[in-house]
Parts: C-alpha cells; sequence; structure tokens
C-alpha cells in the first residue's frame, strides 16, 4: 500500500501566492468588471530588452540549424554564460572557478532543492519573515515538527525576527543552529544588510561551522555602493556560504526562467573534505535536472554583455522609480514604510494595527489594489504588508492614486 | 554542525552518463584527432521543424512587446498547452481534466521528483535494467540500503528482471511492493509493454494499492497501433498510475526542456480520498519550481498543432530510420538484438559474454563508436549493452561500417 509523504499534512495552508490569487479570483467574480491593480507578486511586466530578444531569437535559430543544433547540454550549464557569470563576480572583486557556478531554471528552484543535499537532522535558521519557500520545503523533507497554529510557526524552525528595532535584520542566533537562509536585498522586507551585519552571521557559521544560503535574487536593484551584493564579498564567506540568484529580476526572466547557484570549493561542513558540498550539488543537479533550456541560456548571455547590461539597468531603474512612488506616496497618507531605495519591495505598516489579511481584504475592497500579506512571509510579518514596484507605471501611480484617494484610514 | 544527506554516500558510482563522457574524454586525449561516434546518450541531433522554430519565435517576439509580455505563468503550464495535450490524449480514448496536467521542464526532473510526494517507508520496485535515475532519487531519499557490490544492486529495492526469457517485461512482483517504476517503450531494452502486459501491473497495484510511476517518453516511437502510448489506455489505470512524458523525443527538445506528468484525480493511495494525490504534486510543483519558461511553452504549442505533429513525425521517422540501420547492421555480423522496432533503442547482447563496460572500451577503442553499457542500468543489464538512434544519418551509417569493419568478434 503505498503512503503520502506525511509531511505535507504540516504545510499551514496553501502556498501563500495561489491564496493571493484565489481570494483576488473570488473579489472578481463577485464585482465583474472591476480593475484589480496587481502590487502582489514580484511580477515583473516590462518587456525584455534588445539585445536580450535578439540574444533569444539566436538561441532558437541555431536549433533551426543542422550544424548548430544542440540537444542535452551540460547540467551545470552552458560553459560561456558561467564564464560571463564569473566575470560579473570578478567585478566586486569575487574570485570564482567556474565550477563552482550552477546554472539552473531559477532561483526558487534552487532555494527549494537546495536543503536536500543536507542531512534530514540539520537545524534550520529563518529570518522571520521570509521568502516561504525556505520554510516550505524544509517542512515538506521532515526537519520541523508541527505548524503551531497560536504562535504562528512551524516547532523546530528557529526564526530570526526582523523587526523595526533591529531595522530587519535579527541578529544571530542564541543558540546553535546548522543552516541558516539570509535573504538581501530582503524579500519581504525591502532591507539591505550591510557587510557588517552580514560579517556577524560568517563569524557565527564559521564557529558553529553552520552553511549559509544566501539568496542574492535582488541584488541588482543595490543603488549603494556600501551595501554587498554577494555574500562572497564578506571574509571567509566562500568556507561557509553559498548563494542563489536570478535572471527574473535583472533582466525581467520571471517567465523564461533562469537562475544560478554559487556552491564554493572551499565550503566545507562536518566531516567533509574541501570540494564535497560543491560535489553533492553537482550529483544533485546531475541526478534530478537536465539543464536550463539552452535558447534561454542564449539570452542570458546576451544580458551580460556590455550591451545587455546597459539595457537592463534600464529596467532596473523604471521599477526603482515606481518604488519611489510607492514609498512616497504612502508616506504621503501617513503610513509607516520600509524598504524601496535598494530594493523593489516597500514593506508598510498596516494602520491600526490591522492584520495582514484583514488589510488585504481592505485594500482590494477599498482600492482594488493587491498586495501581499506580511504574515505570509512569517509571523513577525504580523501586521505588515509588502507592496511590489513591478508593475507597468501608469499602473504603479494609478494604484498609490486609488490607495491615497479611496482607503479609508 | 551542518552535516550533509548521508544517502548520497550510498550512491555506486558517478551517474552513469557522466562517467561515459568522461571515459570518452579519457579516451580522446590519449587519442586526438580521432572522430568518436555518438550512439550512447539518447541525444537528439536533427534541427527542430520549421513550426516549431515559428513558435519559439513568436515566443521571443511576446516578451519585445509591452502588450504581450508575460512574466510568471502558472506553475502548472499554459491553458492553451495542457488543453492541446489533453486533446492528443482523446486521441487514444483517454479523456483527461487539464487539473491532471502538469507542465514541466522535463521527464527527467519530474521522474527525479515525483518520489518525493510519496513517504520514506514506501517499497519501490523497478524494472531491471532501468533509467537510474528512478533508483538514484530513491537512493537520495533514503528509501534504500546500501549498495550491494556483489550483487550490484541496492538493498531494499524491489528489481524485477527484464531478461531474453520473459521477452525483457518481468512478471509482477510476487512481494508487496508500494511504488512500481515502469517505462515504456522502454529505456534502455527498446521493448514496448502490449496491453496484456500492462493489464497484469494495473490489476497487481489495484489490488495491493500500489501507484504505478509510468515513464512513457518514447511513447512517439511506437508505431504498432495495438501497442499502447500511455497507461490510461488500460482500464483501471485511473486509479493507481500516474504518467510521465516529454517533448523531448516528440520535437527534438532535448536541449530547449519540456515535459509533462498525467496525475489523475482518480488516483488513491491509502487513506487519501480522491484528488489528493493530485493535489501533492501540485502543491510540490507550486512550492519548488516556477513553471517551464514561457517561450517553450510556445514551442510546445506549435508542436503539437497539425502542422507540428506531421513536422514531428518526420523526426520521428528519421530516427526509426537509424534504428533499423542499427538494428540490421548488427545483425549482419552475428549479433543478437532487441528493440528498435517501436524504439529509438536498440539493446545488445556483448559477443562472447563480454561485461558491459569492458565492451563499452573495445567498441570505443576498436571502432569509436560509443555506446552505453548495459550494467549502467542495473544487475540485468549486465553483458548487455544499449546503442542508440539519435544521431546524423550519416554518423549511424559510419558508425555501424565501423562497427561492421573493426569490431573484433
Amino acid at each position: 500500500m503505498a503512503r503520502i509523504n506525511e509531511n505535507y499534512y504540516k504545510l499551514a495552508a496553501g502556498y501563500l501566492f495561489p491564496e493571493i490569487a484565489r481570494r483576488t479570483r473570488v473579489f472578481l467574480e463577485k464585482n465583474p468588471g472591476i480593475k484589480i491593480m496587481r502590487l502582489g507578486i514580484g511580477n515583473t511586466t516590462e518587456p525584455l530588452t534588445p539585445s536580450v530578444i535578439n540574444g533569444l531569437h539566436t538561441g532558437v535559430e541555431k536549433l533551426a540549424s543542422v550544424d548548430m543544433y544542440t540537444g542535452y547540454g551540460d547540467e551545470q550549464g552552458d560553459t560561456r554564460l558561467r564564464e560571463a557569470l564569473k566575470s560579473q563576480y570578478a567585478d566586486l572583486d569575487v574570485n570564482l572557478d567556474v565550477s563552482e557556478i550552477f546554472v539552473s531554471d531559477g532561483a526558487k528552484p534552487d532555494s527549494g532543492n537546495i536543503q536536500s543535499i543536507f542531512g534530514q537532522d540539520n537545524i534550520i535558521a529563518v529570518q522571520d519573515p521570509a521568502y516561504p519557500v525556505y520554510v516550505d520545503t524544509n517542512v515538506i523533507a521532515g526537519r520541523t515538527g508541527n505548524f503551531n497554529k497560536a504562535k504562528g510557526l512551524y516547532d523546530g524552525i528557529v526564526y530570526m525576527p526582523c523587526t523595526e528595532d533591529n531595522g530587519f535584520f535579527s541578529p544571530v542566533p542564541d543558540q546553535k543552529v546548522d543552516i541558516i537562509y539570509l535573504c538581501s536585498p530582503n524579500n519581504p522586507t525591502g532591507t539591505v544588510a550591510t557587510i557588517e551585519q552580514l560579517k556577524t552571521f560568517v563569524d557565527y557559521a564559521r564557529q558553529n561551522k553552520a552553511v549559509i544560503i544566501f539568496d542574492a535574487a535582488y541584488s541588482a536593484f543595490i543603488k549603494d555602493n556600501h551595501l554587498p551584493k554577494s555574500i562572497f564579498q564578506i571574509e571567509g564567506a566562500e568556507e561557509c556560504a553559498l548563494e542563489i540568484n536570478s535572471f527574473s529580476k535583472i533582466a525581467g526572466f520571471t517567465g523564461v526562467r533562469l537562475g544560478w547557484t554559487i556552491v564554493p570549493k572551499a565550503l566545507v561542513v562536518e566531516n567533509t573534505e574541501s570540494g564535497k558540498i560543491n560535489a553533492l550539488w553537482n550529483r544533485r543537479q546531475c541526478t534530478f535536472f537536465n539543464g536550463a533550456s539552452n535558447i534561454v541560456q542564449e539570452g542570458g548571455l546576451a544580458a551580460l554583455s556590455d550591451e545587455g547590461v546597459n539595457e537592463c539597468q534600464g529596467l532596473i531603474n523604471y521599477y526603482m522609480n515606481n518604488a519611489q512612488i510607492i514609498k512616497y506616496g504612502l508616506m504621503e497618507i501617513g503610513i509607516k514604510v520600509f524598504g524601496g531605495d535598494n530594493a523593489p519591495y516597500i514593506w508598510m505598516k498596516t494602520p491600526d494595527n490591522m492584520s495582514s489579511w484583514e488589510f488585504f481584504d481592505k485594500l482590494l475592497t477599498e482600492t482594488h489594489v493587491v498586495g501581499t500579506p506580511g504574515s505570509g512571509f512569517g509571523p513577525s510579518g504580523e501586521g505588515y504588508f509588502r507592496l511590489s514596484s513591478f508593475g507597468h507605471n501608469e499602473d504603479i501611480l494609478s494604484a498609490v492614486n486609488s490607495i491615497k484617494q479611496n482607503l479609508d484610514i
């Protein structure tokens, strides 16, 4: 008799974004014809840039030619693309070997799958609030207890509260943990960790032989040159950290699907020699994955060309302009806001201490704007709300105007 | 102190195909300039067809347009593509709901990941020989004991020997198992299960409440209309089976990456209500996966158009012609061969009872042809060798001629 993975029963509720989609659909069914303004999911809206489009067409055209057709590529990615990524890191004074760079179909799969190379008995620590994938994939893997409804968290996971008091970056855990997820620029709070802040975690990880899983998917939005774009800008991080990144937000590849993960050879854990964690991820990818699409990788390569980087900076600037519009629009009506300067997310405190989902429904009903309830990212997100700057400029302006005019606070 | 997933230590050796690549590389380093003829990996070599190329270009062009740009799509796939797949199944008299069809980035990820929705204590049965991903992913997930070197198999897995005596399709297990991997047309043996043969497994699975994971990635190569292309052509299979398939071999998408999995709502296991397994796979995909590339899905849609299907049939015919050349070429020199009629693989008995890897080295050294050692697919593959018909026709002819002229048997 086949039995299911019962860890799935522990999952608190539907994955956050499908639940948002469901509530929005219900609202639209009851209120047909109303135009919804979506500032919920961090989903890009602007067309790909000309050189990226050219790169993708080239990728397609190659497959039409008997001489240039390629089938299965390396599971680790096209060497040209890995070289281009290596060179991008070199600009940050981070020196990598191409064998430390694994191209994938996105940061979400990598941040979900990475836990599988670690044992079941590791203690996981997450920033609270955090991208739900870190927690949910560990629940499914059986590294947690049940969901504690009263506390809004899973037993067995160490939550590191990121609150207004600590500038949304928690101190290191006061207990021993084994695997630490950090995201900077942070999703959802829009805050960016400083070199000094990251160093506290690198020091902790080295002392406790813990591993940091660093999600840098929003690093391209950092304007302030003093802020680190990669954890490997912190001394010693290569011994205790791996890093996940994506073309989704840099180049508008949310639907195109391309990302990468850096697993340094120097990264070691208990009883493993140098290179072992790198080899494990390699084995994982060779067994469960068959490489990112060859067409898509050509697009990624174009995005990393000089022309591509310049054009994509235009996309980043576009969304960051939106972020400022949201931030200052909300401030005008007295809402307390965070983030939005070096990150595409605005993290706002709900008015009148409303719960996050209460505010979701209020915002949708009164202003027709969809955002993301902070509590969906962890218990410390309760009472907060995330607005995303990914959207057409005119829609962002309409949404902010609608909030300013129609939100009854 | 972080600890690794120690199940990785149980893995017998490198994944089969990287090991083939490594031996080939070593040979080339010692013998520079020699032209290798690759009949090893089942890797497509012929250009994509015109309507598929058009579809892919359309996919790219949409992303250049502010009106047609799309970001994150549904994790389950584009509804148009799911509808087209549904209609393809309808032609086989298999009626599906679109919610039972999950589009993915390929059959390998799906056949690797599918085990994760089932509990750790399920007993796994595999055909022997079989595609290594079924076994390796269950080893990594911890469902097996150690690799037993003497027997060439993992403790705790039920191997179902597929031998010349049973026509390379084993009878049902004589013990209770929970999850059964079946592949037809079979990789590596090239044999196709009949309706009656599959029915024995469907009956077994329904009696024992087991689940069949049916890999139909090569179904497009079936010419004989009496042979089933989908397990759902067997009565009652929807209660006990799910099915994985791919555009890799149908449309030449090995590098493009597109596949799908059917999880019927009617599929139930112990203590689950109707729809539960479907919901579990949906939750898995929503948590770990972010949808197949929107560009690639446009290509898949074009491949399923009337024109696309006709053109892709030309690709299938091309490779099947190759299969016949290999098959009859080997027969001419007295080698015993199987498969190759309704599948792109030729399964040959090694001459003089050589081991599979011995024959790999002999074939490479004497004829410069790379094939796949049967023992890499399981202990019953020992003494057999797989040749793939994926290759340019002229290369297949050269390879077969080289074998006929240079193989010293």
